[in-house]
């Protein structure tokens, strides 16, 4: 079995557990307590000399890691249910989505900036309102034109397993979102679906 | 003939230079001069909401945007030159090297941030310095097993398209990576390739 080291309240490791279960794979999860540091550990850096979660340790003890890429290799290895539309320009689309998230939205407002931004003596918790505000607008934009109820359409992508773990971190900041009607009817889909229910992280064996 | 909005200093247009040039592709440029706020101007929100770039659009008039999944269009339409090698596991080990760029120091230290970190009356060169010295350090741990002279072996890939242009970011806020050998060994491999000099910043029509 393969093992996901993560952590309850990481997003990009969130993302990967939606991606398992949307694809029906199990995985034994270890946590690594990020509050704590032990993401710095010299045995996990060894592992992930990013020091980042999640990684994904496959049998025969390769190391993935990058949720993006962890789900590439997920869909190119393990296609079904597809995680992508089959068209390029779609795919692109999708893509586009999942990295306005992932790229411009998650990381400027991850545990690591935030330390940094309170170590600077300045308000962490306004900065990831606003950058939580600001990536999801613009998010909402790029779907605005697309059929629901999830975010491109009848099926969960990656743009949805992307969207509902920054939805989490928007609530946590208390970024106010409920004007985004297009992306609150995909995040009303995406709760109701079991996969992504499932990968909560107050579910998780690590949650506090 | 596609073309492409961008504005030569942008790490994430640059990236998109280096892979046009390594498939031989030749687009029209359009510059957004972001120091100027020109990618916020209504025009060019019409076609990238996010507004940022770089954005290519083809000739049907499809809009496609961020970096990496422009790289992965290109690379499932016009897939030689290879931007990644074939095997899933290689492939996810060059996407986790450029996502740990693209995703984890790029978008922390943009105009866009660095902005913010200024406007918060903070030393925006010292936040840039320490997010590319620390960016560019854990990519170097990711390849110190691979085989040069590129970051994953014998061709440019993903990687390498990902490393250059934060190399040059590095360098203006003269964050020191001399000690990063596995890096600078690949460094020195793309500076000598003609893909990579033709897409460098100072050689584009709206360099300063």
């Amino acid at each position: 079995m393969m093992k996901l080291y993560g952590y309850f309240r990481s997003g990009a490791a969130y993302r990967v557990r939606i991606a398992l279960n949307l694809k029906g794979i199990k995985v034994e999860q270890i946590s690594r307590h990020l509050r704590n540091g032990e993401q710095r550990d010299p045995a996990y850096l060894k592992i992930n000399p990013q020091g980042l979660v999640p990684a994904l340790v496959l049998e025969d003890g390769t190391v993935l890691t990058q949720s993006l890429a962890i789900m590439d290799w997920l869909e190119e290895t393990q296609p079904n249910p597809p995680l992508l539309p089959k068209d390029p320009i779609r795919r692109a689309k999708v893509r586009a989505f999942a990295q306005s998230i992932a790229c411009d939205t998650h990381p400027v407002q991850n545990l690591r900036v935030l330390q940094r931004v309170k170590g600077l003596g300045q308000d962490d918790t306004a900065w990831a309102r606003a950058i939580n505000l600001e990536g999801l607008t613009a998010a909402n934009e790029l779907i605005k034109g697309e059929k629901g109820p999830f975010c491109f359409g009848a099926e969960p992508t990656l743009a949805d397993i992307c969207l509902i773990p920054q939805v989490a971190n928007a609530r946590r900041f208390k970024a106010d979102i409920s004007g985004l009607t297009r992306l609150q009817e995909a995040i009303k889909a995406c709760e109701a679906h079991k996969a992504f229910q499932d990968a909560e992280p107050e579910k998780q064996p690590d949650a506090e």
